[in-house]
């Protein structure tokens, strides 16, 4: 192993990213050294590189949490992993372990946690390290680019549908068919339920039909409404929103059945106008999800090794990194851009 | 039984209370007819008289919905009610019994619902129709001004509670020390909750710590979120807004902890304005609640039968009413209004 | 319409049926009078035929509970049925609505039950006294023969597997590949679980296999148990046991996870031995299970009506019962025998 | 600090404890080192010393696993506990914290778990190793002697109660009134139950009233089980097993409601024979439940520290071991024995 890797820097918020290279990190206990396969492009590492929210990351630091590929190197103490298993290095790169949160298996609340490609380095280079305990077991033989987008668009809409709380035989709508949405309408069929999808433009319906909605409808049609509550019988039972906009909202809290939940994914700035006779008088509840748990990840992941969740992925090299960003922010991105670490 | 007996009846909205001799109604099969001991007095009578809703009752009618009393009369085909046995009538009057909420003991969603006070007569009078299915059976010996408010106030705080989902040893808030919440104290501690008390007023804070509250809080201090989160080492698992209002949604999505509930009761016009950020990265659940099933009024007199709970009542006699009303807009009021029908 | 209908009696227990012309009977209040399309036979209606239970019909009585056809007739006061709706009268006739079972949506334990074909004539003729709220709505062109089974067979798996709690992506063991096994691997499908079918016979492996399972095993295999480990990677997370027997229980305890639960449905007579280290240990949670709710019924019908779900029937006339109850008796039956009441 | 400590050692099985002068253990890399103040002495360390059960403890050990005291010296990389603090050793040493229920807040069910006193030292002696993340956090100024036996008897108690399901407002019986059962009662009465106890003296029945049950019960009465029945008007909603026979077992079957959960705690050899028709009919569930995980305990703790719960304690010097295993063999010990580490 040389000890110099290729990784895409941000050393000034909202200037391009900087491809170079550096140190290979060095595992310390508990930590392995992950040789990146491939990693997923999200919003979220545009967030980070423009710096837009209130806690930003120390620069300079390289973005990317959607990492895939294997074991290169072991920290000390770790037995459970070996060199040459395929992991993944999600979101949330590590947490405490010992507070009511991580006590309980929500270690995504933990108010001690560190995060990928954030408050520490991420997978935009050829090495990355992880936390022993919270590295994802991928199954062997799986393909990195596939399921790369699995490590955060696929658990967040996973786990955000699992806090619907909806069962096997109900109605879901899942509001916005983008990289979240069309992966999850494949969790939802995989879990039994019904879907209605919902976006503004015929190619985003289109693809919602192909990943199995039941019925994909215009939200922008005059009647949007009343069609959910025909084909639902009288609203959904759990509502994902994948997008939420303050239109998106008012028009999903009527659309939701009786005693059925709205689970909301996403980081918005602002706030939503809530109103409180319809929740009150329809036992309505409203509920925030971020990204997921190990154990969901785990699920998340069970499901596409099974092959009923697969999303659509485009790959480019790092180098492409800064075309990709413009290409997001732009809207022009079908599906998710993943980054072939292999390539170029 | 004579043929008639005295009512309150709203005649116009918004108009005084006219108190007059009416026919006594006849139970149809499957009602019984009560003879009224007491009524609580509820803003939502206030409400009703004064048409303040979209769906309005229809004119003439008899307000009224935590009433108490005994069987006077049965109806075709009621086997399990006798006469002379304690029973009270509350707001949902009855509801289809064969929805899909009906069938799953949440009949308060029931869209084929009828409202004693509202949609039918209610206890403002002398006897009072009640759906036998529905009549909530009240222990022997009750004292019925003292239950009256139960059937209302208590069962809606109760349910509340319940829908935060916090657990014995948990936390939680009240917010507003009320007619709801002084008795919603009582439920939490009887439920083996800590409490938290919020309110404005140095009266309302005392009325909390004789109720059983573990730290009462006065809401406009300026440390008053600080002092929450201290006390409850993060913030309460659950809170209960008995009256919903922006300022007061805005500061408990302050003190609420990490997947922690707010449960909202009560039925003020107008939204809220829901913080998305929070929200997700927290997870926190904002869930309304409406009154109570027949299974949680079971349990919410149990406590109160127990002496767990005990509303703070003071008696007047039927043709006080008008004079109550002006009080209850006026603020007037500590603790429950209860029409002692005997009374006069 | 005459004023008599054929149908299949008993007159003594353990005797044949007696086929017979009989008055038509006539719904009371709140009653219908169904004209029976077909109706599936149970091994409940052996044990009711022979008088197997503690408590025993009253003689005579006409057995059959998988009942469904159309409305032919309103009770009094019936007014959400209209004449020539499909419908299905279900094991549980009617309940007393009104006992905390029944409030809360669990009538299937009310102490005040009625039994279809059993303390009320069941569908073993062409008409039935069915009670209005408690009738299954079934969508309209639905296949009568095809649906019967759903009404017995059908919702005591589907609600089995529900009380195992297992979620989608995680496995189910179904123990016992007949009657009951075939539908239950059908519904555990299409509620997004994995399954692990086992039997004793290659036929029914086959069966399984043909149904959807994702793997079927010989139960009698020496390594049975271990297999279930190794593909379920630790035990299966519930196991639905629909033939009871001191063996099988024995043997689903080493299959099932550790916080697994083992759902029991079927009712033979006996105990079976429950070791406490294991149970302890592991949590174990053992839990019985009866039919399904009427809520319960429902799902288990949509399941159904979508297609997902098909119990294997052959069709028969009512004339044919006694031979019928002699192939069940000699364990000769294929899936479900269904009276087909228009033949013959 | 020197360098020797005394323990009360087990060197062959089933023969007295030697009391030696041994090295101080050195904390590895995770863990601390704790001053043990005071450790309850508990039937399972009797099973220990005597090798009763199938997977035994290596030769020579020190049992003893209510261990609570202070932290004398932080191993490598322990940052979240100070030299001083007062922390608890439960029965639980550590677990894997990776498998699918270390990730779910189950690590009670981790297949790489240690006990204390058992695969490692226990807290009999001067000194003893804990695992920084599972060492339990006590408050200041808790009394050791009288906290010890919340970490096991407590908590197990305290977990099994949970696992019954039980709401406040509703009824669990406790059957068997002793180390368990005591604190298991005022368990119940700080979740808001009711209680029903169960036991067969007299004087473990007065014991139950003090410590407040609502009704205590002579087991061996020919009406026990309809006292229960009527006392809770249709049987328990939940039962906690703590002294599990075949006859406690039979008879506790016919005192749980329909719908109720029987929750076993202890760990006898044997099986319970289950009547089937019972467990199906009335939709019974019967539950394994073993100690309680660190939230569990975190809570237990917190009950016990709020003055709710608190165990009858008797203290005794580390030398006296040997004559407290043999009047706990003879039944003669009341409450809860605990050695003072500091007395002698
Ligand atoms: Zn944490
Ligand atoms: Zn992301
Ligand atoms: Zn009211
Ligand atoms: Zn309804
Ligand atoms: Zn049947
Ligand atoms: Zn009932
Ligand atoms: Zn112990
Ligand atoms: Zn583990």
């Amino acid at each position: 192993m040389t000890h110099m890797m290729k990784a895409a820097i941000v050393h000034e918020f909202g200037r391009p990213l900087s491809i170079e290279e550096v140190p290979i990190p060095q595992p310390g206990p508990g930590e392995v050294l992950v040789k990146v396969a491939a990693c997923g492009v999200c919003h979220t590492d545009l967030h980070a590189a423009a710096g837009d929210w209130p806690v930003k990351p120390t620069l300079p630091f390289i973005p990317g949490h959607e990492v895939v590929g294997t074991v290169a190197a072991l920290g000390a103490g770790v037995s459970d992993l070996r060199i040459g298993e395929p992991v993944g290095v999600p979101w949330l790169h590590d947490a405490c372990r010992a507070c009511e949160h991580c006590e309980t298996g929500w270690e995504t609340l933990c108010e001690n946690q560190h995060n990928t490609g954030y408050s520490v380095n991420g997978g935009f280079a050829e090495y990355v390290i992880a936390s022993a305990p919270f590295a994802a077991r991928l199954p062997a033989g799986v393909d990195f680019a596939e399921i790369a987008p699995i490590l955060c668009a696929g658990v967040t809409t996973y786990k955000g549908l699992k806090e619907t709380e909806a069962r096997p035989g109900e109605w879901v709508a899942i509001s916005g068919i983008g990289g979240l949405g069309h992966v999850g309408i494949q969790y939802a069929k995989a879990m039994g339920l019904n879907v209605v999808a919902l976006d503004i433009t015929p190619d985003k319906l289109d693809l919602a039909r192909r990943d199995g909605a039941d019925i994909a409808i215009d939200a922008c049609a005059s009647d949007a409404i009343q069609q959910v509550l025909d084909v639902t019988s009288g609203g959904a039972h759990g509502i994902l929103v994948t997008a939420v906009s303050v239109p998106a909202f008012a028009q999903v809290l009527q659309m939701v059945r009786r005693r059925g939940t709205i689970s909301l994914v996403g980081l918005p700035a602002g706030e939503f106008p809530t109103p409180i006779f319809d929740v009150v008088l329809k036992r309505i509840t409203v509920r925030g999800s971020i990204v997921g748990t190990r154990r969901d990840l785990d699920e998340a992941v069970a499901f596409a090794a099974q092959g009923k969740v697969k999303s659509s992925v485009k790959t480019a090299p790092l180098e492409e990194i800064n075309h990709i960003f413009e290409d997001m922010k732009a809207g022009k991105i079908e599906g998710r851009m993943v980054l072939d670490i292999d390539l170029a």
